[in-house]
């Protein structure tokens, strides 16, 4: 892999292999806690990547026993309601990037993800996670309720269920978190780097200005009404059945051979 | 059946047996492609059996091999924006119309649902499917995203499914589809004709009255806040109630007889 | 446990045992119907509840064969429409009074819960129910679609589902219950009552104050486009950030010990 930018960064490492980047958490001794300066370069990162017109999807992931457990406890104790409201704002900001950026992001979990760790998993794209895994919004141990992990959470899962793990603040398991629609899929632990990959090169393979063009749609309309909702997303269609991209897809398709993206 | 006004359209059969009517989309060599003549002969038809008061629910299905694999793509190549805009409100307008009318439209479905075709089940009230059908958003794959039909597919499936679906453009089987609540279920392919008339004759028991104000009620509350639909839902069943089939429905109920529905 | 107030009830039984509050519809006759005195004796004690500091979470079950049939359909013949729309307000306020008091409420639910007692199932914060119970919408069987029902069913488990039960009025079993997501778990009938009580017992150990915070909050921002919610959240999580309890809750997780609540 080539090795890119990262050495700018104290908590993460960003990788690109062919047209997909890897965003590793890197604070494997605090299971990757989100403190203010680890969540600053993620968000550099993120904003970064979108600017790139050679990545195509992002992987998201944690190194060490984790995925990532939440902000950095040890950095909240006792601050004053600037540093909290600070706090809140660059996570929700992490967190909006990650789905304004074109490339579509798949966290890729393992161990557990729990509070905004949780929220991440909960704000990707995609996720697939080890078997193993779990999740969870535990705040409510602690005094402090999973409210911002809680929009993301709630966007994602029934109301029953988001409900549940914000109330209780207990694990979910992988095959509990397939079926409520918080990830996409769980595979055995050691075909977790494969399982993800593989469904990257697949989105690798469609024209990533296509790809853009769909993703930052899709969550846009969703927060319309139905009616709204269809009257930006024909424009959003026919806007992109003019372009070059579409053009060359639905030749290709009709000839029976390979598109050959033009990325516009 | 007794075929009725099926002369005038190209495209689709239209046939009436007892208080359900058919809609076969009929392009079965194009898979039922959704060329601009067949949607607009869809809402033609849709419309008119709005005015029926003879017809209870709706069944859509496909000729030949396959439900409806979406947009005729012959159609589409190297067309001006004044020509996608108008397809797409054409297709968005034929969506509209059937959540708009007042029969519930049960979608069933064999081989595959595609695209627009998929939207199409996404958005009918009910579906049935045979356990080997398929369902895709695939236009990824051709550098057209279904920006269209994510509107309805993101209503009606959990988002990391949806975004999976659109992002991938791989199919989905119908014991998945029902898991994601695409699809309300799936049996053998031998037994949907009569599994679907089972349901609609079930539905068509009802007043008809009765199950228009419900099924139209049922898509304007879900675009309001919840405390708004509940002032609009508690209009609508004060309305209801005063209504003739809700005294008589109610009093066969408490007098343990078959309701004499009156349809007002 | 101590009672408390039922002697002014009529049609309900209100018990406390440490901070857990035990509602009990209590017209074991009528299927605990909820006529206009029911709804109002459950309004003033779900109003009562939300005074009180000593109860943490709230039980709502019922006696007899049933949890809830609905309404009291004996009371709702031939009447005009001043009496429907008041009998509909003050359903719906038995509802958002029960999502909007700080104590989160646990539908304990066996044999049936129909019309507006499966509304109440799927206005609850959680619900745990046995096996064997049944879940549905029946009223269009009768004349009277179930529109406010399907304001909360329509919000807890997706489009095809809920129109499935709405227009065929059929019995839902625990099981599909719970893979719809309008219950938490299903349980043996015999062991009712103790999951239940688990499920309270684990939240009751949480700080009343946090909890309160983040139930609140949370159907709040459900009705909120994802950016109003996450304003919206940030601020609620750092006035609760800034909170007695959640100093509490943070040192005392550092510190390996178990949290002394304040309840501010």
């Amino acid at each position: 892999m080539a090795d890119t930018q990262t050495a700018e960064y104290r908590n993460i490492v960003y990788e690109v292999d062919s047209s997909v980047a890897y965003v590793t958490m890197n604070r494997p001794n605090k299971r990757n806690a989100l403190s203010l300066e680890h969540m600053q370069e993620l968000i550099h990162c993120f904003e970064s990547i979108a600017q790139s017109k050679e990545i195509s999807v992002v992987i998201l992931k944690g190194s060490g026993p984790a995925f990532c457990a939440g902000h950095d406890l040890g950095e909240m104790v006792d601050q004053d309601p600037v540093f909290y409201r600070n706090l809140f704002d660059v996570c929700t900001k992490m967190m909006e990037t990650i789905q304004s950026i074109p490339q579509p992001v798949i966290a890729q979990v393992h161990g557990i993800a729990t509070a905004a760790g949780c929220q991440l998993v909960a704000t990707c794209d995609l996720a697939v996670a080890t078997d193993d895994a779990r999740f969870a919004t535990p705040g409510v141990k602690i005094g402090l309720f999973c409210s911002t992990p809680m929009v993301a959470l709630s966007r994602a899962v029934g109301r029953k269920k988001a409900m549940e793990m914000l109330l209780t603040g207990e694990m979910l398991s992988s095959e509990d978190a397939v079926m409520a629609g918080l990830i996409n899929k769980a595979v055995p632990a050691d075909q977790l780097e494969e399982a993800t990959k593989a469904l990257a090169s697949k989105i690798a393979q469609a024209s990533p200005f296509t790809v853009g063009i769909g993703k930052q749609a899709f969550y846009k309309q969703l927060d319309m009404s139905q009616s709204l909702a269809y009257s930006y997303a024909k424009e959003v269609m026919s806007l992109n059945a003019t372009a070059a991209d579409a053009k060359e897809g639905i030749c290709a398709f009709l000839e029976k051979r390979p598109p050959n993206w033009k990325g516009c």
